[in-house]
C-alpha cells in the first residue's frame, strides 16, 4: 500500500496561508479575488494527477479520479473562510483530501475500484451574504434561489450579480444536484473549532452527526419605571425575568451530556441607568444530536420563561429565528472512522458537531456520511488564533487516509 | 385667615398644558421657546400682586414678596419638563406656590412677617444637555462651569451658547448663589413620580430627604466562544455572571426597607445568537436615605460580583459613573409637613425621595428644607400618562399652604 505524505499537506497549507492570508488571519472569503487565488493555487497542485476538474452550477469545484465503478466516494472541504479567519478552517479538508487522492492514484495506478471525487464546496461560511452552506445546499436541494437573489453584502452588492461574475446563475444552481446520482459515501475532515478534544488531551475524534438547532428570540415585557422612585416590591422588572431564564437554560442543558443552550444577546429597553427595564429582548440557541432531547429542552425553556414572567409580573413572547433537525451520520462510517483513528492515535472519542458543516447537507439527503475532527488549540473558531498542533495535523491526514481506504473498500463491495 | 383657592391652581395648570403641551405630553424643555412661553404665562398670572420678579445669573426666575423681616421663606418648583413629559411634573409646585403667595399677600395686606420668595428653578430636568438641577446647583455652589461649557444637545448646539441666548453666562452663573444670604427655609411640593402613595391609598406624604446614590458601570470579561462547539462546562460565560449579579442586587436591596437597587442596562458582546457572551457590560444604581446602608449595599454588590466572576471563570471591573450622599431634610420642617398633611387629609406617611429634586441642592448647603409629595396615579414619571387625581391636587394645595404658614411663623420667630 502506498502512503500519504502528511508533511506535504502542512507545507501546502502554509503556502496557501502565505498566499491568501495577512496579519489579521485568513482572507479567503467566497466570491472574492483572494478566494479565486486560493482555488488557483489548489488547481495548480493537481498538475500531474490523472483527474478532471470542473465547476458545477452552484460554484462547487469538483476533482474527479475515474475508477472501475461509477459508484463514487466523495471527499469534501471548503477553501473559503470568514474574514480574519483561521488558517485551517475548511482548507485543511481540501488539502488532506488532495493527499488522499494522490495516495489512491498511486496505489491503484490511476484506476481505483470506485470513482473518487474531491469537492471544494462553494461558500460554506456565508461570510459575505449571510447564507452558509451555499454550494452544498444546492447539491442537497435545500436551496431557494428566490431567498438568495436580493441578498446584499455590506457594500450593497447583490448576491445574484456577484455569483454571476463567478460563473453561477442562481436560477440554475439547483442543477448541481444531479451529481448525487452515483454518490455512495461522503467523508470530511475538519478542525473541531471547539475545546472538547483539547480538554481531553486527544488529537482526533469521530463526529456522530451535527446537532439540531432551535434558535429563538424571546422578549419579556414589564413596566419601565424610575429606578429611584419605584420600590423593589412594586416593580415589573423585565430584566429580572430574563436573568432568571439566562441562568435556567444552562441548567436545562446540563441535564444532557452533549446538549448546549446559549443566550448570546441581551438587550434592555429603555436601557438607561435610571430606569427599571421595561422590555428585555434575548436570543436563545439550543443544540443537541437527539431530536427528542432538543424538543424537551425547548419545551422546558418555554415553560421556564412563562414561570419567570409570572413571578416578575411580566409577560413573555417567543419568535422563531431558525431551526434544523439533528443530522446523525452513518453507523458503518462512524465505525470506520473510529477504527482509522484508533489505528493512527491509539485512542479515540465520539462527539457531536455543534457547528453545521457541508457534511450535514450531504447526509440529510441519505448519502452515507461521516466527519473526523482534529483537535483545535486553542479551541476557538473564526479567529486568526485558531490553530492545531503540527503533530496532530500530520496525524489527521494519516487517519483520514485510513478512513478513505476503509470507506472506498466498503463502497466497492456494496 | 385667608384661604387658598386650589381650584384656581388646577385651572392654571390646565391652561399651561393647553398652551405648552401636545398629544405626546408636556414639552416645556428648558432653553426652548415652549419653556419661555410657560414662563411668560406664569409671569402673566403674577399681575396685580405686589411682587418683584427677576431672573438671576443662572436663569432661575425669582418672585419676591417683601416682608417685615429680610429673613426669607423660599418656595420652589420648576416649569421645565422632559420632552413628552407629564403635565404636573415641576409646574405643580410653581402654581401651588403662586396660590400660597396670593393667600399670604391677602392675609398680610402685602406685608407678611418674613420675605417670601417663589422660585422657578432653571432646567431641573437636564433633558436637553444631560445636566439636571442646573439652576439650583448654581445657587448651592455645586456647579462647575468648566464641566458644562462643551455639553451639546443632540443637534450639536453647545450649552454655553444656548444658555447665553437665554441671558445666562456660565462663567458668572455661580453669582446666583449670593441669594442664599437671607434664606431661612425652603419648601417644595412635588408629585411623587412613584407608586408608593398610590399603593397605600394615600393622597399625601412627607419626604424625609433624598436618597444617596451609588451609580456604577460593571463589566464582566469571559471568553467569546462558538455556541455550538463549546460544551457548557468549558465556558467562561460573562452573561452568566451578570445574570447572577442582576438577581443578587435585588436581594441586597430587599434587606432594607426603603433601599432600591437597579440594573437598568445590560449589553452583551459580541451579542450574536451563535456566540457565548465574551463581555457583558451592565449599570448599577443603588439608593438609600442612610449613608451606612448605601455603603454596605455597595460593598455587598462588589463582593457578589467578584464571587460570581470567580464562579464563571470570568473577571470583573467596576467604574464609578456618579454618586451623591443622602440628603436628609430638616426635622422641624418634617414635623410641620406631617402636621399640615394630617390637618388636611387626616392621614400621612413618611417616605424618602428616590429621584433627586432642587430641594436636595438647597438642603445640602444647610438651609432648612422639606418636601411634600402628592400621589401620582399611575405611579410613573417622565411620561404623558403621569397624572394625579384632581381631588388630590386640590388637597395638596391646601396642605402645602398650611406647611407654608407653619414654616413662615417658625422663620419669623427664629
Amino acid at each position: 500500500m502506498s502512503n500519504v505524505d502528511p508533511k506535504r499537506t502542512v507545507v501546502e497549507l502554509k503556502e496557501l496561508r502565505a498566499l491568501t492570508g495577512d496579519e489579521h488571519g485568513a482572507q479567503r472569503v467566497a466570491f472574492t479575488d483572494t478566494w479565486v487565488k486560493a482555488r488557483e493555487y489548489f488547481k495548480k497542485q493537481l498538475e500531474g494527477l490523472p483527474v478532471t476538474t470542473h465547476q458545477d452550477e452552484a460554484g462547487n469545484l469538483w476533482v474527479t479520479l475515474e475508477g472501475e465503478s461509477e459508484r463514487e466516494l466523495w471527499i469534501g472541504g471548503h477553501l473559503d473562510s470568514v474574514p480574519n479567519g483561521g488558517w485551517l478552517d475548511g482548507c485543511l479538508n481540501v488539502f488532506a483530501g488532495l493527499e488522499v487522492l494522490r495516495r489512491i492514484n498511486a496505489q491503484y495506478n490511476g484506476k481505483p475500484p470506485v470513482t473518487v471525487k474531491l469537492v471544494d464546496w462553494c461558500d460554506e461560511e456565508g461570510a459575505r451574504f449571510g447564507r452558509s452552506l451555499f454550494g452544498s445546499s444546492a447539491v442537497s436541494g435545500f436551496f431557494d434561489p428566490a431567498d438568495l437573489k436580493d441578498r446584499k453584502d455590506k457594500d450593497g452588492n447583490r448576491l445574484e450579480d456577484v455569483a454571476r461574475a463567478h460563473g453561477i446563475n442562481l436560477d440554475t444552481a439547483l442543477e448541481a444536484g444531479k451529481v448525487k446520482q452515483h454518490a455512495a459515501a461522503y467523508i470530511e475532515l475538519h478542525i473541531e473549532q471547539g475545546p472538547v478534544l483539547e480538554s481531553l488531551g486527544l488529537p482526533l475524534g469521530v463526529v456522530m452527526g451535527t446537532k439540531g438547532v432551535e434558535r429563538h428570540a424571546i422578549t419579556f415585557y414589564g413596566q419601565e419605571a424610575h429606578s429611584g422612585a419605584t420600590p423593589m416590591t412594586l416593580r415589573h422588572d423585565a430584566l429580572g425575568a430574563a436573568a432568571k431564564l439566562a441562568l435556567e437554560i444552562r441548567e436545562i442543558a446540563k441535564q444532557h451530556a452533549d446538549a448546549v443552550c446559549t443566550v448570546g444577546s441581551v438587550k434592555t429597553f429603555p436601557g438607561i441607568v435610571t430606569a427599571v427595564v421595561g422590555r428585555c429582548e434575548m436570543t436563545l440557541d439550543q443544540r443537541d444530536l437527539d431530536a427528542g432531547i432538543l424538543q424537551s429542552m425547548y419545551d422546558e425553556a418555554k415553560a421556564a420563561s412563562e414561570k419567570f414572567a409570572l413571578e416578575e409580573g411580566c409577560t413573555v413572547s417567543w419568535s422563531k429565528i431558525w431551526n434544523i433537525e439533528p443530522i446523525p451520520f452513518h453507523p458503518q462510517l462512524i465505525e470506520f472512522c473510529e477504527a482509522a483513528i484508533m489505528e493512527t492515535a491509539g485512542v479515540s472519542h465520539r462527539l457531536p458537531s455543534g457547528p453545521l458543516h457541508d457534511a450535514a447537507e450531504v447526509s440529510r439527503v441519505g448519502i452515507p456520511t461521516v466527519m473526523m475532527f482534529v483537535q483545535s488549540s486553542p479551541g476557538i473558531s473564526h479567529n486568526k488564533l485558531e490553530d492545531t498542533p503540527e503533530q496532530h495535523l500530520e496525524m489527521c491526514v494519516q487517519a483520514f487516509d485510513r478512513l478513505a481506504q476503509k470507506t472506498m473498500e466498503w463502497v466497492s463491495k456494496n
